[in-house]
């Protein structure tokens, strides 16, 4: 099993989390996004979307950090990562693809840097960008965990899962800027800070991985 | 079962080509985007995310498409929009994901307008925005598609699912330009012509829907 990745990326800490949580063994390949080695033609050989993660697993390529980890619960059952029931597991994939489809692409460093180099804007205007889609999407996010009676010390009562796998990548996301105000969103954090006691949480971060800078 | 929709929406138009493809019938309720009725109250006691679609199934809501349409794939197995092995099933929902997580939040009706309002550019500058991301992700789904020898006269063999719910949507909103160019794209084009054959994909578009303008 072999992870391509980037330290910094959201996709790719997901998809971390969940071998981690899995407990799988996987050798990791690293794919500098901020030198566009996403780009190169060894890379799109491997993933033509040009983008990370990938997974190489028994020779398959598998890529998109969600459909690899639903491809990790399907192949590695246990512990599993979504809910037994339909309806509990269409939640816990909702509050995964609010933030995967419906926060992250937008603030994406791609799109950042679209903004920057090919719509001219400063580092202010990229800043409230970046700042209002997180916004948006934890506002709908911290309603939803803390009305509808389902969250418990996880997104998804008591065991940690693929909402949560999706969620403590994009606090990390959140605190980028200072201006940031996580004060509105208590259930987010407080789950937050529950999964960041987990090793499986805390091994994954940016930070203690071999290509962090 | 109650879709809450709107007629332009991508993300509705994939549940109700999936529903559709499985022959469910379904009521519609219809939440006029552009009057920002997915922000009223009412919508957001439905769906705290303040997006479409969301859908009603025996008092449960549930939201986000590509959500909606596993929690289908499992409480109406049949038809598969999903392949029975665990590599294809991944590689369906890279494809789908990649146009629902990496094109279509980027070019989304609330993004572009964001980039009117606040961020105040013309529409020339909007037009190529979205036709940036439109390319970026068709040329990289155009060689999956191509080379990988796993589309058939749909993505993925000769069924329809997940991966043409997706598709078919995201080509409709790459006309919305006639300055895009589609020719880069023969397999896109031509698996689209297929679907666009089928009545669960003809009875889908937008503007065959009761709130169409």
């Amino acid at each position: 099993m072999k992870l391509f990745g980037y330290f910094r990326s959201s996709a790719a800490f997901r998809v971390r989390i969940a071998l981690n949580l899995k407990s799988v063994d996987y050798d990791q390949a690293f794919i500098h996004l901020r030198k566009n080695d996403q780009r190169s033609a060894d890379f799109l050989k491997i993933n033509p979307q040009g983008l990370v993660p990938a997974l190489i697993d028994n020779g398959h390529v598998l890529s998109q950090s969600l459909a690899i980890i639903e491809y990790l619960e399907e192949t590695r059952p246990e512990p599993a990562l979504l809910p037994r029931d339909s309806v509990g597991r269409a939640r816990v994939r909702s509050l995964a693809q609010a933030i995967a489809c419906d926060i992250h692409p937008i603030d994406n460093l791609r799109v950042l840097q679209f903004l920057g180099k090919e719509m001219k804007h400063d580092a202010g205007d990229i800043e409230a960008w970046f700042n209002h889609w997180v916004k948006v999407g934890f506002d709908g996010i911290e309603q939803s965990l803390a009305t509808d009676g389902k969250a418990g010390a996880y997104c998804h009562g008591d065991v940690p899962g693929l909402a949560d796998i999706c969620l403590v990548p994009q606090v990390f996301n959140a605190r980028r800027y200072p201006s940031f105000d996580l004060s509105p969103y208590p259930t987010i954090m407080r789950i937050f800070g529950n999964c960041m006691k987990l090793a499986a949480f805390d091994r994954a971060v940016p930070e203690k991985q071999p290509d962090a800078e």
